[in-house]
C-alpha cells in the first residue's frame, strides 16, 4: 500500500523502492542465513525487519529497525527450521506501524501461510471494497493482506499450491514479487509483468530466492537465473520446481533497479547493475558533452554513472563530495532546523577541490530538484566556477503506481519545464538528462520489456486514469 | 484462546482472569479518562494494554505492559476524540504477542470496528475451522479476532448493530463481555449467561461501560447497573440504550470475581466484593472453627476474608505475614534459584508475631497448592506452633473453560485427596474449606445463578467432554 | 547530599528515607544473595541499584531503576566473587543522575574502594569547600564521594582500615550507615549517634551487614544484633570482627525507622517494628479515645497502628479504603490533571463500607497535610458520617538534616496550627497526634537514644541555625 | 587510558583514533551546533558522545551510542547557554561504561570545570601513582580525570587558566588535545607536541574550536588556523585569546590523521587530507609500478589512494568491491559465524568487474593483514587474475602510545617479514608500501615535524622501553 514520506528533505531526490525479499530451503538450520540476506538487501528496507521459519511448526519474528537490530542471537535461536523466508521494509516516518511489518501469518484450514511481498497492487482498494462487501475483515493496512486472504480463500478451493498461486494472477493489478511459506514448504511468484526483481540461486545446503542475486554470493553460491514473468516456483532443498505460466507477457522491469535502487554488485536480468549505471555516465558524456575540470559524482549512487561519463569524456574523477558515514539510515533531527545545515551534515564539499573548477556534478535522478539545489549552491559556495548536472535518466514526469515512493505528480521538477528552466531551478550552469534510447541501450533491454511509466505516463498495467501502454508507443525509442 | 502460564512458581495458588474492559461516549475527550480507568482494573490484566478512540477516524494504540508503561502524554494526545474503548490483558510468561493485545481494529465495508473482549470462547476452534473451510485466514491467535470477523461478517448482511450482535450470540458458545466501536458508536454486549462482569455507569460528561463499577467511581461518577444476560448497549453521551435479549438463560456469574478477582471495592451484582469475603471468613468460622491465638491473612487478597474469620472466631486478626510491595506484577528472577528464597522474597512471616502461636492462616483458594505449602512451612519455621488453612471457598477441582487461567485437571491438590490428606500435603495442622451452601450464602446469589464449574464439574454451557449443568444438580446445595 | 521531591502529589504526607545498603562476605558467589538482598530492602530507595563484587578484580555495576530492572542474569553472573556490596537509592523526580548511583568506586594507592551509604552529612558542603581549596576536584554532587574521598586519604596516611575508618568520624558530622570494600575486605561503620539502622547477620555461608534484619532472615539466616554507635566491623567468611570506638555517644536512632521507614518484619535494635507501630496504635487509643464505628487505616503503612487502635479501643477494623497495587513505585501521571482523580486512582474508599459510619482513620504521621486531607474529603464524598483521623507520632514541626527528605520548616501542617486548626484544615472532625511519652514508650527506648528532631527542633548533632540536644530537655517526656 | 579492541574482526587492517572534540562561545544557544559539529565528527568516535554548556550553571549530558542516539530535542533544550564544549569517543567491544563519557566535570573552588580529551597520556599511572600516594582518589577509568584533576589543582594555587595550563604541560607526557570549561569560559590547549589535531575557526555568532576543520565550514563558518604545540587559547564570542608557550618543541603531527583518520574534507596543518592521500597513491603509483588491468580501492578510506594510483599509473579506477552501507559502524554478529561470511556481508567484489582482471587493490594501511587476506582472496574467488596490494604509508612495526589503538608489538602482519613474506601471508601476488620519503613528500611536512613512531619505532615524547626520536635519525628519509 503506498505510503508517502512527509519528511527527509535530504534524500528526496532519489526515489525509493518498498522491500526486500528472501526465501530459503535448506539442509541445515536457515535462521542465520536469512539474517544475513537480509543484511546483505538492507538497502531495499529500513523500517522493519522479520523472519518465518517452519520445522513441523511456523515460527515468526519481526520488528521495527535494522536488520540487526530487530534480531540477536535469542531471536534467532528460537527461529527454528531449515525452510524459511524474510522481509525487509522500507523507512518512512509516518505510519510506522509494527502490525505492518512481514512476513504476514495467517491460520488456515491447509495449514499456516507466511508471506513477503514487494510491490504494490493497483487494486488494492477495488479488492478490499470487493471482500469486505462479502464480510471480510481487514486487520493491517498492507495490501500483504489482501493478497495472503485471496491466496488463502483459494488454497481452500484447491490445495495445489501453483494452482492456487496461478489463480491469484488473475485477480492482483500491479507488481508483486512474492515469497511465501504453506505448511514449511517454500514458494516464490512474480507477477506477470515482472515488475519488480525476484531471482533463483543455489546455495551451500539448499536452494534460495531472492530480490537480489548477490545474497546468493554473500551466502558462498551463485544466482541461477530471474525468475520468468507470472512464473511460481517451490523452492526446494534439492531443486527449484517450476510451474511456468503459459504465455506470460512481455517483461516490464523498473529500469529504477538499475538507475538507482538495487546494489551495484547485483545482476538484474542478465545486466550488472554497475555496468549499466557505467554505460549510462558513458552514453551521458556522449549525448550532453560539457568542457569541464572534474567530474564528481553525489555519493554513493552516483558513482558509477560518474566513472562512466569520466571515462568517455576524459575528464577527471575526483570525490569532490563527502558524505557522512552516520547518517546513512535517516538523518534524524532533534527538531526543526534550518535546511542549509542539514545537507552540509550529510554532504560536504571539499572546497580546495572544487574551487575555481568547471564541475560535471553527475547523479541517477532528480524528483523534486529541492536536494540538486542545495548540492549545486553548496558547490558554488565552495567555489566551483561552473556546476553542470548531468542524470542518468530521462526526466521523471509521471507518478509511479507500482513499487517506488514518487505518488504525486506536482512534486517533478521536471513536470513543465524546460531544460533551461530546469537548470534556473536548480541553479545549474546547465543540466543533461540521458535520452530516452541511451538509457535502454544502457540497460540491454528493449523498451518493450521495461517498466519506462514514470518516464512516459505509459503504464504496463492498466490504471485508473492513466494510460495503458501499447507496444506502438514504445517504437520511437529505438 | 486459552494459555497456561508455565512460570510463576509464586502465584500458582491463586487462579488468574484474562482481562478487563471499558467503553466511554462523553462530551469532552476521552483518552485520559481511558487511562484512568485501565489503571484502575489494571490487576486483570498486566501483560498488554491498549486504547482505541474515534473522531471521526479511528485511533489505536496498544503495547507491552503495565497501562503507565504503554501511554504517555505523546500517545494519549494522539488518542483524540470522545468515543473510545480500552483493554487490559493478562500478563503470562509464554507467548505475549503484541499481535494479540487488544483492542483489535479491522476495517469492513461498514466502517471501522474495534473491539475488546474479556471472556473465553469454548467454541473457537470450532469456529475458526468452520470459517478457514469457507476461506478465511486468521491474523492473530486470539478468539477476539473470530469475534470481531463474525460481527463483521454479520454487520455486512445487517449493519443495524444490536442485530448484528445479537446473531452472534447463537454462534458464540463460552463467556464473552464486550466493549466495542462501530464508526465510532460505542456498544456493549454481556454473553447470556452474563459470566464476566460488565457494567453500566454515569460519569462526568457521559456515560461509560466498564468490567468493575469501582471504575465509574474513581472517575467521579457512579454505578448504574450490571448488564443483563445477552443485553447489548449502545453507549452515548446522554444515555444508555439497551436492546434486551428476549429470553435470557439464568445468570452464571463466575463466583470467582468475589472470591478473588475482583477489588474489593467493587459491587458486584448488587452485593460488595469486600463484604462477600467478609461474609465468607465469618462463615469459614463457623464452618471450621479452631482453637487458635492468631488469624493470619496470606496478603493482599485473603485480608478481608480474614477479617471476617476474626470477627465469628474472636481470634486476633494479625498481618503476620509481610508481603514485598516492590514484586506485586511478576517476580522476575534473574534465573534458577530455590524456591525457598523465591518465595521468601515475596511473603516474609513475622517471627515474633507467630512464635509460638496457633495461628488460622486464612487465604481465598488453593489451585496446587505449592505455594501454601511453602507459607505454612515459612510460618513453622518461624516458630508458629499450629497452623490452621482456612480457605474462602470449596476444593476446586475441575478445569475452567470461561475465563480462568487453570485448565488441567491433574494440577488441582484437592482432586482425588480428603482434608487430611491434603492437609498433609501442605503439612498444615488442619486444612478446612468453605462449604457450597456457605459459599453461595455469602454471594447472596442462588445456586442456579453461579457459575460453580471449577468446583462441581458442571458447566452452565455445553464443553465438549464436561457435564453441562442442570437445574437439579445444583439444588443440593441450598 | 539532601534533595527535594519537587513532586508525587500522593506521598507527600509520608516522609522518605534515602537509602538501603547490604554488604556479605560469604564461602560462595554472592552477586544473587546481594541482588535478593536489595529486592529486600527495595522500600528503602527506588531510584538506582548497584552492587560491587570483589574476586580478585573489583566489578561493578548500577543503574537506574528498581532493583529487578537494574539486574538480569548476565549482569549477576558478571559480578564474580564471594564477597560485595550493594545499595539501593531514594527515587526523586528530580536530578536522578546515574553518576550519583551507588556503591561508588575508586581506585586508590591502597586498592580500589568501594562504599555504599546511608545517611546525609551535614557538613557536607562545609568538607567540600575545605577540600577543593587544597585542590581536590569533585566529580558527583552525593556527599558519598566526600566519604570515600576522605577514607582514601586516610588510608594512605595508615592503611589500617579501622584506624582510618575511626579518623573520619571527627570529620564527618550526620548520619552515616556505611558499607564498604577494601581490596575485597567487607566494612560496616555505624556514625557515632547510631542515627540510621545498621545490624550484622549470620547467613548460610558466611556474615552480613544490611540495613534491615529481615534481610538475614530472607537469606535464610539471622539476626546476631544491631550495630553500636560508631562501632567499625570488618565482615569475613568466619567471623565479624569489631572495633569498638571507646566512648560512643549517646545513641539518637530515628524514631521514624520504626513510625514508618522499615518494614513491619524488621527487628531494630531490639523491638520489632510491627509491635512498635502496633503499640502506637494502642497508646494513641488511651491518648484519643473517640466513639465511632470503625478504624479505617491508611494502607499499607497504617495498617499496624490501627490494629492497636482496634485492639485497645474495641472499634473494629475494616480495610475500608482500597490501594492500588499496582502504583507502587511512582504514581507517574501523563500530564496535569486535577488532584482528585490522582488520589482515586491510589486509593478508594468502599462506599458500603463507610458510608453512615463514624471512621477512626490511622495513619502513621502527617507532614504537609495535602494527601491526609483529600482522603478525609474522599471518605465523607463516600457517605462516612465523621471522620476521626489518629496520627502515630507527635506532630512533626523541624526539618530533618539526618536523612529523612523533609527539609523545609515551611511545609508542615502542624506548624503554628492548634489542633483544632489542623482539623480544619484537613476536613476531619478531630485530629489526634501520639504524644511524645507515648511514642518513646512505644519503641521501648529512652527519649534520649532517639533522634526527635523533626519533632523537638532539637538535634543531636551540631547543625548550623538549630539547636543542639540537651539531655535535660529531654527529661520532660519521660 | 589505552584500551584494545578484542573484536572487530572487519576493521583491525586500519588503525583506530581515540576522540573528538569540540568547543564554542557564541552570542546564541550553543546546544544544536555542539550536536552538529559530534554529527560532523562522529566518525573519530561511537562508544560515546557528551555535551557541556554554560549559562550561569553548568549543564551536561552524555550517553553511550551516536551523537543522534544520545541527544533528543529535549536533552539539547535542557543543554542551555551560549558556552560548551563537546565530545565524542572510540567505540570498542571491550570497557565501555558510561562513567567514561565525556565531557569529564568536577566541581572545585574555583567553580565548575568540563573537559573534554583527546589523546594518551604516556606517564597516566604514574601520575596517578603519584597522586593516590599523596592520599587522591580516582573514581573512572580514564586519563581525562588525571588531566582535570591536576587543572583544579593548579588553579587552587593561581586562578589564571592559561597559567594553570601551561603549569600542566610540565606534568602531563603524551598527547592532549583538550578543549576545558572553567566557570563557562571556554578553553583550548594543545600538547607541546602538537601531535592530535585541534584547530580554530569562525562560526555565526562567534568562535569555535575542534578537532577537524570541516566542522567549521558546515557550521557555516570557515578555518582561521591549527593551533599551534603547547599553545592555550580561550574562545570567546568576539576573539581567540591566545597565550603562546614561548619555547614549543617541534611539531610531531600523528601522520595517521592524513593517511586515514580525518575526513577527506579536513584541512590539516595547511595539508587537504583528500589532496595528501591523491598525492600519497600517486607517489605509490611511481615507486610501485605494475601492469595490471584495474585500480580497485578498499571503500571508503582506500578511494583517494586509488584516484592518485589511477591517475599517475593511467590504470582505470573502478569500484568493484561494493560496501554495505549500512554496517557502518560496528558490525554486530549475533553469534560466533565464519569469518568468511562475515567479510562477504560487508565487503562485496563485482564478480563482472574484476574476473580475468589484473587488479591493484589500494588501501591507506595494513595492521594485522587479516582483513586484507580476506579481499584479496575475495577478489580471486570472483575471479581476479592477479591482485597486487599498495599500501598507503610504510609497514607500521611499532606500536601507538599517543592515541592510536594498536598497542602490541606482535600484532603488525609486517614486524619481521619481508615484502615477498607480506606477500604470501596475504596471498596477493605482490605487495608495494609506500616509502618514508614518499609519504613525507605527500603531507608536505619535514619528517621533524611528523610523528612516526609506529613506522620507525622512535617517538617524540620519552616512553618508557623504547627509544626517544633523535633528530638525526629521521634525516635519513629527506
Amino acid at each position: 500500500m503506498a505510503r508517502t514520506s512527509a519528511e527527509d528533505p535530504f534524500q528526496e531526490d532519489s526515489p525509493r523502492d518498498f522491500c526486500g525479499v528472501v526465501g530459503i530451503a535448506s539442509d541445515r538450520p536457515v535462521s542465520r542465513e536469512l539474517f544475513y540476506s537480509l543484511r546483505i538487501i538492507q538497502h531495499r528496507g529500513q523500517e522493519s525487519a522479520g523472519i518465518a521459519t517452519f520445522d513441523g511448526a511456523t515460527h515468526i519474528y519481526k520488528g521495527m529497525g535494522l536488520v540487526h537490530e530487530v534480531f540477536r542471537k535469542e531471536e534467532l535461536d528460537d527461529l527454528k527450521g531449515s525452510f524459511g523466508i524474510g522481509h525487509v521494509r522500507y523507512s518512512t516516518t509516518g505510519g510506522c506501524r509494527v502490525e505492518n511489518a512481514q512476513p504476514i501469518i495467517v491460520s488456515t484450514n491447509v495449514g499456516d501461510i507466511a508471506l513477503a511481498h514487494n510491490g504494490d497492487l493497483v487494486n488494492a482498494h477495488t479488492l478490499m471494497d470487493e471482500y469486505q462487501k462479502k464480510g471480510w475483515a481487514f486487520v493491517t493496512t498492507t495490501d500483504s493482506e489482501i493478497i495472503i486472504k485471496l491466496l488463502a480463500a483459494e488454497l481452500t478451493q484447491n490445495p495445489d499450491v501453483p494452482k492456487a498461486a496461478k489463480a491469484l494472477t488473475s485477480k492482483l493489478i500491479g507488481s508483486y514479487s512474492l515469497v511465501f511459506m504453506v505448511n514449511g514448504k517454500v514458494y516464490a511468484m512474480r507477477d506477470p509483468n515482472a515488475i519488480r526483481p525476484l531471482s533463483v540461486g543455489k546455495i551451500p545446503g539448499g536452494y534460495a530466492v531472492a530480490s537480489e542475486s548477490v545474497v546468493f554470493e554473500a551466502l558462498g553460491g551463485e544466482l541461477i537465473r530471474d525468475m520468468e514473468p507470472g512464473e511460481i516456483v517451490e523452492v526446494t532443498q534439492t531443486e527449484i520446481k517450476s510451474t511456468k505460466a503459459t504465455a506470460p507477457k512481455r517483461h516490464a522491469h523498473c529500469m529504477f533497479e538499475w538507475v538507482y535502487f538495487s546494489r551495484p554488485d547485483t545482476m538484474l536480468e542478465g545486466k550488472l547493475v554497475y555496468e549499466a549505471r557505467f554505460d549510462i555516465g558513458a552514453h551521458l558524456a556522449r549525448e550532453h558533452p560539457v568542457e569541464a575540470d572534474l567530474v564528481v559524482p553525489v555519493p554513493d549512487s552516483g558513482r558509477a554513472h560518474a566513472l562512466g561519463f569520466s571515462s568517455v569524456s576524459g575528464i577527471p574523477y575526483s570525490e569532490g563530495l563527502i558524505k557522512n558515514r552516520y547518517i546513512e539510515r535517516t538523518f534524524i533531527m532533534p527538531d526543526q532546523v534550518d535546511r542549509e545545515t542539514g545537507v552540509q551534515l550529510k554532504l560536504h564539499p571539499i572546497r580546495r577541490v572544487v574551487a575555481g573548477k568547471r564541475v560535471v556534478l553527475v547523479d541517477d535522478s532528480i524528483v523534486r530538484g529541492t536536494t540538486m539545489r542545495k548540492i549545486v549552491q553548496m558547490l558554488k559556495k565552495a567555489g566551483a566556477a561552473e556546476v553542470h548536472v548531468r542524470i542518468g535518466c530521462p526526466p521523471i514526469v509521471s507518478p509511479c503506481y507500482l513499487g517506488i515512493d514518487m505518488k504525486s505528480r506536482g512534486q517533478f521538477v521536471a513536470t513543465g519545464r524546460s531544460l533551461e528552466q530546469i537548470a534556473e531551478q536548480i541553479t545549474a550552469d546547465s543540466v543533461g538528462y540521458l535520452s530516452m534510447k541511451g538509457l535502454i541501450t544502457s540497460l540491454a533491454h528493449p523498451a518493450e520489456d521495461l517498466c519506462l511509466g514514470c518516464l512516459t505516463g505509459e503504464y504496463p498495467v492498466e490504471i485508473p486514469g492513466e494510460r495503458l501502454r501499447f507496444q506502438r508507443s514504445l517504437k520511437s525509442f529505438s
